[in-house]
């Protein structure tokens, strides 16, 4: 069976019927390529993924914005398509069919009618082992990537998000914004680019994740097809095992400033966080849902609710192999920052101390099983979860396993570590107009 | 029966075995409050919105930006509710829980597991019936929507998009943004708001809509009791009937431009459209999927994949009870702004010359049924199609009836539908920097 890969169920859902509503099953090929699949019952969609272990954080400072770059190239044609013909193969089919890029991994999505699956695993499989990458597609994609520079300048919450990111981690690939900079991309060539290719998108660095109305063995079959293009399967190789680290890397305390002409000041106003596989990830999951996750969590009361402060007020916990950080974002007019910062401190300080309710780690509780509950409908978060297990995590738990972990979650856990985090000195960056006097138009 | 209304079953469908897998169910109570579930087959969610009849379409000069208001003040406490208690009513089951105000009308609406519905329709009813609206929620949430507003004047796309509606129809209603101004908001009284509330939040003027794992009978006894509040159910009246008009009404043609210090230039170039129930809005949805809906679309193989011009480039068609426009959205650097411009003209003045060709008819015809066929999973698509259509369009279709209208237009009807839209005068906004040479930084 070894040229078949190995293959394993790794869950079995049942309902009060006995009848089989999910059902989780891994293959390994030899390549190293893993295929992950969630049988759902009840849907007629699939969603599919190809997860690519391969992000912004990977890149030295002359490829930076690489991973981006590539993931726009790998639509525009193979040896049997061209960039209209891939185009035209899921727009026929009114598929959704879209790519991102994030500092750790790039991921390459669809979501078809079940019927359509084959078509959405060709696709993929094409476009992703035998991307032809010219020079002519590289210089048009060139500027519709400094386009999406441009649009990301103007957009005042990435702007402050990325300040954040570099007051944190510094001119670091971490620290970097993840699509690069006028000047990394402007200099990049073609070669260094399809080495890039060359060096990340191997086997063991690829998970192929679908869920919904879809049987294993043809997917794997599907996939074998379809990702055996340009001997890509040939090879033999173990998985490359996700990056983990115990411990959060360092953050830079202290405050980052953008002046930009707007009408807002927007803030992001945070501390080191916890890495991505930190067993007080489920503490922390019911701290930032209680302090900014809703309109009944303390953020939105205090600085919205109550003080009429801010329009768009929330806090975040985001996570990475080694590192993590946790805060709040406000965007306000400039003559409330003051009283914003004050209160989002009052609030930080004041949870640092004394925790949260026992009624308030009740609700995040709540809060956070309601919204994984109600995502297993959709066939897309499954597939995420799928593929992030796989190429991230190392593990894929049951939703009840989720379930219990969040359940386990005690006052005393929370307590400890909001006292830990905010006990810790903070970072700051702001984006705004010059003063903050108040404004009069 | 009449004091219990009446009831119709609209819709059954049946899968190939005979089973039933959705229900479409309407009430109407004597007071003219509509209520419409969908039950569907394999979902463990519940969808809820109440349609309200009332958008900043609605309003005069002194109330510009009344309906969004208010639609803030709903949440705000009621005599058996404060804020706060709203709030962790619904985040304490993990329900998702928004609403949205329009031109034309004004939703609140909440996701949640199927055990958790009557919860979610006891707090709208008692928000939607029953709001305070005091002197100093009045107060705080100016200040929020003032936020809101630099919010969206901080957004190239909300500012091009509200400039593009304002060289339409000018200073009239439709021309104006959905959020009022500055000047508006702060002028704003609470007897106006009061008053605002009570002539259009009545029981003819409101739809309950829902859909997911639910039964007819007691979502009517819920809604029943929960809007029962105030003696909200007390009179009898007959349902508002959808606005509706056969010619969409006249736009300005011409340009508009604001100057703003930005990185891109963002436009929006398009022309006269139809009025929501023009039977010709099949056709146009073949058009603008061709257009700019799809990687495969002319406006994304001619402006971003062939020149590399921009990387945010689409074409969309708006639609309201008496007025229409159909366009093309892009965002370029502002070196490349003539070469859009011209590109976008170019491909509009081609299409209507010779229309589609059969193979983009077909494939458009595809991609719109494949979407439809798509959302259909989703209780929320669901319980939205059901509101839309009771409040605003007076007629539900079946999906297969969607389906086959879909599928009758002809190569024909988009060629002439072309040619009448696109020899009209065009209309163009443009929100960018000061000048148009391009930028070295």
């Amino acid at each position: 069976m070894q040229k078949n890969g190995t293959t394993r169920t790794l869950h079995t859902v049942k309902d009060a019927e006995g009848a089989v509503t999910s059902r989780v099953r891994r293959t390994v090929l030899p390549s190293g390529l893993r295929i992950v699949t969630e049988q759902m019952a009840g849907t007629r969609s699939a969603s599919i993924g190809v997860w690519v272990n391969v992000g912004s954080r990977d890149e030295t400072p002359a490829l930076h914005g690489c991973s981006h770059f590539l993931e726009h190239l790998l639509f525009k044609g193979t040896p049997e398509r061209t960039a209209m013909e891939i185009s035209v193969a899921l727009d026929a089919v009114g598929g959704e069919f879209n790519a991102f890029t994030t500092k750790e991994y790039t991921v390459f999505h669809a979501r078809v009618l079940d019927e359509d699956l084959a078509v959405a695993v060709d696709v993929l499989g094409d476009m992703v082992t035998a991307s032809t990458i010219t020079e002519a597609d590289v210089e048009a994609e060139r500027d519709v990537i400094l386009d999406e520079i441009a649009m990301h300048d103007d957009d005042p919450d990435d702007v402050v998000h990325n300040l954040f990111a570099h007051q944190a981690w510094g001119d670091t690939p971490l620290g970097r914004p993840i699509a690069g900079t006028e000047a990394s991309i402007t200099a990049m060539t073609r070669g260094q680019i399809h080495r890039f290719y060359r060096r990340h998108y191997t086997p063991g660095n690829m998970v192929v994740s679908v869920a919904g109305n879809v049987d294993h063995a043809s997917v794997v079959r599907q996939v074998k097809q379809a990702f055996a293009r340009q001997g890509f399967l040939d090879g033999e190789s173990t998985p490359t095992a996700p990056a983990q680290a115990e411990k959060a890397r360092k953050v830079h305390p202290g405050q980052a400033r953008t002046v930009r002409p707007q009408e807002q000041v927007n803030l992001v106003l945070g501390v080191k966080g916890l890495t991505r596989t930190d067993p007080r990830r489920y503490a922390l999951g019911v701290l930032n849902t209680a302090l900014g996750g809703g309109t009944s969590s303390r953020m939105f009361q205090e600085v919205r609710e109550l003080r009429g402060l801010a329009y768009s007020v929330y806090s975040f916990a985001s996570h990475h192999a080694d590192a993590g950080v946790v805060g709040v974002s406000v965007g306000c007019l400039p003559g409330k920052y003051d009283a914003v910062v004050e209160t989002v401190r009052a609030e930080l300080a004041k949870v640092a101390a004394d925790g949260l309710t026992e009624e308030e780690v009740e609700r995040g509780k709540g809060q956070l099983k309601g919204g994984l509950l109600l995502g297993l409908e959709d066939s897309g978060s499954r597939m995420s979860r799928l593929g992030k297990a796989e190429l991230v995590y190392d593990e894929l738990l049951t939703i009840d396993e989720v379930v219990r972990r969040i359940e386990g979650v005690t006052h005393d856990d929370v307590k400890t570590l909001a006292h830990e985090l905010f006990s810790q000195p903070e970072l700051l960056a702001v984006v705004g107009p010059e003063k903050k006097t108040k404004k009069k138009k």
